[in-house]
């Protein structure tokens, strides 16, 4: 449990966030923390991650916590430590001390939560230990499983109102997190070309994290099969002519994510048919970039990425025809078969839990396009809003070997010329934008991704 | 998932364990691998780690799959990959590969395995969507929380007869598990002296342990507050005059772990006083492994390093009096307050998942004595069982400040020399040992433990 970094700033951080939920709201609201969950056996846990809606609201990872707010008024519910887990544990903050930390009104012992439980609105955490005891209390089910409904369905809103803007506050954090993991992803350059096989480059990249107390935002993708896009091996050796795709982001102590993608050469320096690709994922990446603003559709970012893929692909020759009509017919998910990117905050998809609710503007819904279903966030961007740029090309066996894909899209690729491309199986450069008012600002920006820069840092 | 570790051997080995248990039980039974569990939302999960029992008899780490064995025969029930994963997963094996992979008689889509549960035992695996599973498929109540009863409870006892000694396979996994081990601890040592925070020294052996494709079987330890004996805290400076305890093991891609302690020196040099300590921990380390042999009592071993540590501190003038009745009055554990070690196999805590089964001899039960309560495992030891031997000196607050303990054996401590030693809060020393017929061996001993050794190692 984490209690050292806290400040009175940090008070008014969260007094101010729970002040803009009651805002919205005129029920109370009960936000349990979660406990752990087991690994192998009860007593073997997988490391404790504080829900995040306790976090944004509680600041802190308090295991087996829960925090009641109504019209700005804070009680806090835990259980002292046990005697008995001095011991184990050390001699841990009590009640007080943390309801202190966090600028709660009134701390409580848990046995008195259900006296408080009446017309309050929650949302589901994930471990079973904890939703069991979020329905019991409540009185119905209450499961990560089931979207939310009544006044759980108008806190979930009003939560996403409250969280899809970043404050002062987060944003720190999320600067901590993406300079970490800018460190993280050069560590693992440097250590490519004297690596046998993908753990050791999760490895090297891993190690900056854990070095700085942090913890991987979500398990770390380091592969040279980027075509499978979420590889969760390590265990293919690294050859000189392959790229290797590495896709880790840091968490920060108390919660908040970075997600960063970058491609490099195992040899250091890309071949002539992996410089043309990367080249034209980048300036899909670029063009997205530079096109962010408040008030920009997100899904017209997604949209100016298929594009640049696309008229990119038409000038390799690996497309025919025009990008723009490319586009209309979902050809550039042949390749880019993914959204262009999502939120980030204190979820690496932030607020995820809460299915679409967070990622789509009301009454917006997912596509059934190839080519956009895959669009995890589709609203009018705003300045605070924090968001990746990822684009992508991949060579997919299970899209490109598909027979009615390919009869589908057969006439508008060159796939003679595609098999030049033999040694490009999945790029992706992926970065963590900012949106202002004016514009952008990239957090991960001191993370270069020229191609001439990546293969600087990878050396060999 | 892992497949490519595989071979006849592997099959065979499968086989025998099967045909043993099969040799035990006379009714089916229904082993389930388990699901992810869910992490802050329902698509980051944790790493995936199956069920024990699973891959004790599967052999491989399978999601969501499940064997039925009956007299020998073995069915695999999972499904084949929808074709829409192979975009986010690549192309996986299917369902007839793996079940050639592991041995299986038959293999069947998951739907069908509610045809074949009567009358079948099973054990409860940890992740709540699969107990819940388990739960409905046998109709009746299926939790890890609750001990197994009736053919479960057959099934657990027969499950612990067949683990608790090792196979060759097994002890080939236990001895690489060991061997990475060592490298990690090795590393953190070498890492210490340029490091200012515990997790930089964390992240030294980790490492290691994530460039061999292994995982840690349990969460680290890496403290300079040894006295707290399950410190996940890593944020705390290193300072030239504290001891670092690190208490770190790896699990390997099939889940066979180690567990190995050392206790070394921030500056690389012990203190005449921690070197003192340091000596007497090691002498209880040295004796209880001397000691081991197939039929001794693991509580004789246990009780023998109570002895040796009392022994030590009398002659240090810490105790007062005669070691032997020191320990008749449990005065050791103000000191070492927990057991002499544990099971060690696919759990760092073998089986603990059934409780005391695997620990406790049938009909032994757990001493309420201050200094025995907290021993896991009281049985005679037989050729194949691998157990820790982790004694340790600890200067615990929550102890030695209990006024009811401090007033029983206020005679027995020379409190005025016990002060000369506040710059040893804790000492653990462990390592993993086999139990042979003539005696034992020290499946880590390439990681040395002599006070000096450890010192050069670390340097400085």
């Amino acid at each position: 449990m984490l209690i050292q970094n806290t400040s009175n700033s940090l008070v008014d951080t969260l007094r101010q966030r729970r002040q803009k939920l009651a805002s919205l709201i005129d029920f109370p609201v009960i936000l349990w923390s979660g406990n752990d969950s087991p690994r192998n056996y009860p007593a073997n846990v997988f490391p404790f991650r504080a829900s995040s809606h306790f976090l944004y609201f509680a600041g802190l990872p308090l295991p087996n916590a829960v925090i009641r707010l109504e019209a700005g008024f804070l009680e806090l519910f835990m259980d002292d430590p046990k005697p008995s887990s001095a011991l184990w544990h050390g001699e841990m903050p009590r009640r007080e001390e943390i309801a202190e930390k966090i600028g709660a009104d009134v701390a409580k012992p848990m046995v008195e939560l259900e006296l408080s439980v009446e017309g309050a609105a929650t949302i589901a955490v994930q471990d079973a230990g904890t939703w069991t005891q979020q329905s019991q209390l409540l009185d119905r089910l209450v499961l990560p499983q089931i979207q939310p409904a009544g006044i759980d369905l108008e806190l979930a809103k009003a939560i996403v109102t409250v969280r899809l803007t970043h404050d002062e506050a987060a944003l720190a954090e999320l600067r901590k997190a993406a300079a970490v993991t800018v460190e993280a992803h050069k560590a693992g350059m440097a250590a490519t070309t004297s690596a046998k096989i993908e753990a050791e480059v999760r490895a090297a990249m891993e190690a900056v994290i854990i070095a700085h107390n942090m913890t991987t935002s979500y398990n770390s993708i380091v592969t040279v099969h980027g075509e499978v896009l979420h590889n969760e091996q390590y265990h293919h050796s690294l050859q000189p002519g392959d790229l290797l795709l590495a896709d880790v982001g840091a968490e920060t102590e108390i919660g908040w994510a970075a997600d960063v993608t970058r491609t490099w050469a195992i040899s250091g320096k890309f071949s002539s048919t992996q410089r043309d690709i990367y080249d034209v994922v980048l300036a899909a990446h670029d063009a997205c970039i530079a096109k962010i603003r408040a008030g920009v559709e997100y899904e017209d970012i997604h949209l100016l990425a298929c594009t640049v893929i696309a008229e990119g692909l038409v000038d390799l020759g690996i497309f025919k025809g025009n990008a723009e009509e490319l586009v209309e017919m979902d050809a550039h998910a042949l390749f880019f078969p993914h959204g262009i990117g999502h939120l980030l905050g204190l979820d690496v998809h932030d607020m995820e839990d809460l299915g679409d609710l967070a990622g789509y503007e009301e009454k917006r819904e997912r596509s059934d396009r190839f080519g956009l279903g895959y669009l995890r966030l589709n609203r009018p961007l705003r300045p605070g809003m924090l968001v990746t740029i990822e684009p992508g090309f991949y060579q997919v066996p299970a899209i490109l070997n598909d027979a009615n894909l390919r009869s589908k899209y057969h006439n508008l690729v060159n796939w003679e010329r595609l098999s030049q491309f033999t040694d490009v199986r999945g790029i992706r450069i992926e970065d963590d934008v900012l949106v202002t008012t004016e514009g952008s600002e990239v957090l991960t920006a001191a993370l270069p991704n020229q191609a001439s820069a990546v293969e600087d840092l990878v050396g060999g």
